[in-house]
C-alpha cells in the first residue's frame, strides 16, 4: 500500500471524529441530549420518571455550570446550588434563588465544606412529590464535602495525603473518604425524601457510578472494614488524626453510619456522558464512513509510551495482516494513561508520549493515530494531544529528533510541535478523559473531495470546533 | 455472567493451546513440516524447488541441532556444517561428514570465527546443480561470524559493547554487524553459485528475514551511510577500533564490499517457523473450538507490566461489552515485552509480570490468561511463564501478596507461586518469543468432559507436553 505523507485527508477525517467526540461529550450539549419534559413529566434518556411539584437543582464538578445552564433552559429550577472549582464560574447561570459556589480543587476547603453543608440543606427541601436533580461531574469529590462531626477540614486534607504519599490507588482513597462523609457514598441520596434524579458525566476509568464525585447518590459497595483494611494496608494507620481513627473504630463496631448499602427506590441515577459513549459514538460515525470501526478498549490505563507500543503493535498487525480489522479500520480507545515523570525535565503529556511512543512502531505504514484530552489539555501543556502518521518518526529524524531520547526524557511537547503534530483545542469544557483513534488505510467514504491542506499545527478553535492548520 | 473460581476447565483449554503452540514451533517439527521430496526433487512449503545433485547443509543457531536432525532424515545430505550456541548440541545429529561446533553466545568467540570460515568454504562447494540448505534460527548471529579482513574478533565485540552501551536499537547494532562481516547481511549467499534454500526459525518481533541471524541469506535494506549514521548518531564513532573506522571509511567511499542488494534468483528464503505462524495456529484451533477468534498483534513490544495493563484492560472491554469480540472469546498477542529492571531485586520474566500486572485488570471477570515464552524460559526463572485469571487478584491478597509492591519490585515469581500459578514447561527446544492467549467468557464446544482437576502449579512436561497438576 503506497504511503502518501504530507497528504492532509486521512488526518481531516480524524480531526473531524475528534471535534465530534469533544462535541458529543459537552456537558450542555449532554444535559440537552438526554433531559427532557413532556406532558410536565421529566423524562431521562426516553424514560419517562415523572412528574412533581418543585424541581431542585444540585450541581457539583467542575462541569457543574455548563449542564446547570442546560437544566435551566428545560426545567423551571425552584431553588439551586452550583458548586464547581475555582475559576470555572465564569458561564454559570446567574439568578435569584440559585447559589454559586466556587470552592477548592484538588484539595477541598472552607468553601467545600461550606457547599457541603447547603447542599445537604437543599436535598432536605426535596420533599414528597418534589426532585431534586443532582448534577455531577468530575472535580466534585473535593469541591462538595461534608465530614463526619468530630472529623475537621484539616483531618480530612491530612488522611488525603497520607494516603496519596504512601502509593495508595484512587479506589482505596475514595474507599476512605466516603467513610469519612456525610454526602459522599450515596448518603446525600439517603436525606432525600422526594425523588432523585443523578445525571453523571464521568470522568473516571470504568465508568463506576460511585466513583464519579465519590458517588454522592450512589450505592457504595465499600465498607467501614475495607477502609480499615486500605489504612493499615498502606501503612497509615498510626499516623492518622485521632478523629479519623476514632470514627473508623466506631463504624468498625456498627456505631457509625455505613454508606448507602442499597438500591433506593426514589434514586435514578444517569450516566450521560462518559469516554465509553464518545467511543461509541466514533465507531458509529466511522462505520457511516464505510471504516471497519472497532472500539478495543473504554479502559485504557497504563504509562503512555508503552501504551502507545501496544497500540501501535495492533495498527501495524492491521497494516500489514488485515486484522484483527480490516483496512480501511477504525480502532477507539478510551481511558487515561499516565506518565511516570521521575527527575526528568521534560514538557509534555500522556497523549502525546502515547502519540510518539506509536509513531515508532507505525513508522512507514498507511496509519494515522491521534490521542488527545477531551478536556483540551493534555499535561501541562497548551496541546490537547498530537497526530502522527506513517511518516511522523522520518519527519522527526529529518528535523533532527532523537525520538527515543525525547521519551526517556518525557519531552514529548517540543518534539512534536517541531514538527506541527500536536493538536491544539483550546479548553472544550468537556472532560470525559482521553480518547486515542487510529485509523489504517484510506476510508472509501468521507470527505474526499476536501481541500488537500499543507501540514501544519492542527488547530480546532474553542467556537466552532472547526480546524485550521496553522505554521 | 458467573464466574466460577477454581474451576479448572477453562485454564485446561488454554494449557492445551499453550501445548499446541509450543509444538506447531517445534524446530524439528518445522522442518518436518516444511521440507519434502517427491520424484527426487525437493518441496518447502508444497513449493518445488528443484533436483539437485548434492545436498549440503548449513546450520547455525540454538535450533541448530534439531532442523539438522529433521533435515537428515528427509534428505541424503553430502557434507554439513551444523553451529550452534555451547551446550546446546546434546541431540545434535553425529555422523562423518557432518562438522559441530558450538560457539559463544551472546557474545562471538574464536569458535564463532573459526565457524563462519567453515561456513563459508562449505557455501562454495555447493556448485550449479548443487543445493544448498541453509537452517538459521536465533542466536546464529553470535555463533556465526566472520569480519572483514583487518577486523579482528576484539574489534568486533567491543564494536558491539559500544553500540549496546549507547543505547542503540537492535536494528542499529545490527546494520552496523553487517557492515563488518563477511558472512552476515546476504553476504553468505552471495559466494554460492548453486542453489540456496533457507529454512528461518524467526525469533524476531515482526519476521524480517533479514534481522535474524543477521540475515545471511537475505537482502539487505541497509547502506554503509546508514551504518555510519548509527555510530554518529550514537556517539560512538571517535571510540570505535581503528579497523572499524577504516573500514566503514573505505565503504562510504565505495571501497568496500556492500552487503546483498537484491534477490538473488538461485537464493529461496523460507521462514518455517514464528510467532505470527503460532498464533495463527491458536487461531485456527481456537476457531475450531468455537471460540471467537483475533490476533491482536503479532509485534507486542513494551514494558511488560504496562502491555498487561492494556490487554487487561480489552479482556475487560470483551467481559463487559463484547467488543471489539464477542464472547466466547480467544484473543492471542504474539511479540516480546521486556523488564526494566532498575534496582529492583525481585526475580521473575516479561510474561510473568505481565500476567500479573494483567490479573488487576480482569478481577472479578469470566478471563482466563497465559502468557509464556515459547522456549520455556521465562527470564532467569523455571517457569515459562503464567496463567492468570478473574480470581487470582483475590487469592493473591488473600495470600497476603502485595501486588503492586510484587510489580514495583519485579518480583512476579515468587507472588504467583504463592497461588500456584505459574507456567512449567521445562526447555521446549522452541524459540519463536513470546505469546499471549486470552480467553473471555467458556468456549461452547471443548474438552468439556475433561474431569475438573484442582488448581495447583500447572506444568507442561516436557516429553509429552502433557498438562500436570502439582501442589
Amino acid at each position: 500500500m503506497e504511503l502518501t505523507c504530507g497528504s492532509g485527508s486521512e488526518r481531516e477525517v480524524l480531526l473531524e471524529l475528534v471535534r465530534e467526540a469533544i462535541s458529543a461529550s459537552n456537558p450542555y450539549t449532554a444535559v440537552k441530549n438526554s433531559l427532557s419534559v413532556r406532558d410536565s413529566a421529566i423524562y431521562v434518556n426516553g424514560q419517562r420518571i415523572g412528574e412533581f411539584r418543585n424541581v431542585y437543582m444540585l450541581a457539583v464538578g467542575k462541569a457543574a455550570c455548563g449542564m446547570s445552564r442546560a437544566v435551566m433552559e428545560i426545567l423551571d429550577v425552584r431553588e439551586g446550588l452550583i458548586v464547581t472549582k475555582r475559576g470555572y464560574a465564569e458561564d454559570c447561570p446567574r439568578r435569584r434563588g440559585i447559589g454559586v459556589l466556587e470552592a477548592g480543587h484538588p484539595t477541598p476547603d472552607a468553601i467545600s465544606i461550606r457547599a457541603g453543608e447547603m447542599g445537604l440543606k437543599l436535598a432536605r427541601k426535596a420533599d414528597e412529590g418534589d426532585v431534586l436533580l443532582v448534577l455531577i461531574s468530575g472535580g466534585g469529590s473535593s469541591v462538595f464535602e461534608l465530614p463526619e462531626s468530630g472529623i475537621s477540614l484539616e483531618d480530612i486534607v491530612k488522611t488525603n495525603e497520607l494516603l496519596l504519599r504512601s502509593g495508595a490507588r484512587i479506589q482505596e482513597i475514595n474507599t476512605v473518604r466516603k467513610h469519612l462523609s456525610r454526602v459522599k457514598g450515596g448518603r446525600l441520596a439517603m436525606e432525600v425524601r422526594g425523588t432523585v434524579i443523578s445525571l453523571i458525566i464521568s470522568d473516571v476509568v470504568g465508568n463506576r457510578i460511585d466513583a464519579v464525585a465519590s458517588g454522592i447518590t450512589a450505592r457504595d459497595p465499600t465498607t467501614f472494614k475495607d477502609a480499615y483494611e486500605v489504612l493499615r494496608r498502606r501503612g497509615v494507620w498510626d499516623d492518622l488524626p485521632e478523629s479519623v481513627r476514632l470514627h473508623i473504630s466506631r463504624g468498625l463496631m456498627g456505631k457509625a453510619r455505613e454508606t448507602l448499602k442499597r438500591d433506593l427506590p426514589n434514586v435514578h441515577n444517569f450516566i450521560i456522558a462518559s469516554v465509553e459513549k464518545a467511543c461509541e459514538v466514533i465507531a458509529r460515525r466511522g462505520a457511516e464512513m464505510g471504516l471497519n470501526t472497532a472500539v478495543l478498549t473504554t479502559q485504557l490505563e497504563g504509562e503512555a509510551s508503552e501504551a502507545g507500543l501496544v497500540i501501535g503493535a495492533i495498527a501495524r498487525e492491521v497494516a500489514l495482516a488485515d486484522r484483527p480489522v480490516r483496512k480501511p479500520a477504525l480502532m477507539v480507545l478510551g481511558g487515561e494513561t499516565t506518565v511516570t515523570v521521575g527527575n526528568a525535565e521534560g514538557t509534555g503529556g500522556p497523549n502525546q508520549e502515547l502519540a510518539l511512543s506509536a509513531a515508532r512502531k507505525i513508522s512507514g505504514l498507511p496509519v494515522v493515530l491521534v490521542a488527545f484530552d477531551t478536556d483540551g489539555t493534555d499535561g501541562p501543556t497548551d496541546a490537547a494531544g498530537a497526530v502522527v502518521d506513517g511518516c511522523t518518526l522520518k519527519e522527526l529524524e529529518r528535523a533532527g529528533v532523537d525520538v527515543d531520547g525525547a521519551l526517556r526524557e518525557h519531552d514529548s511537547y517540543r518534539a512534536l510541535d517541531r514538527i506541527g503534530a500536536l493538536l491544539r483545542t483550546g479548553p472544550t469544557g468537556t472532560n470525559v478523559n482521553s480518547m486515542v483513534l487510529v485509523m489504517v488505510g484510506r476510508p472509501n467514504a468521507g470527505p474526499q473531495d476536501s481541500p488537500k491542506q499543507p501540514k501544519g499545527s492542527y488547530t480546532l478553535t474553542r467556537t466552532d470546533h472547526g480546524a485550521r492548520h496553522g505554521g
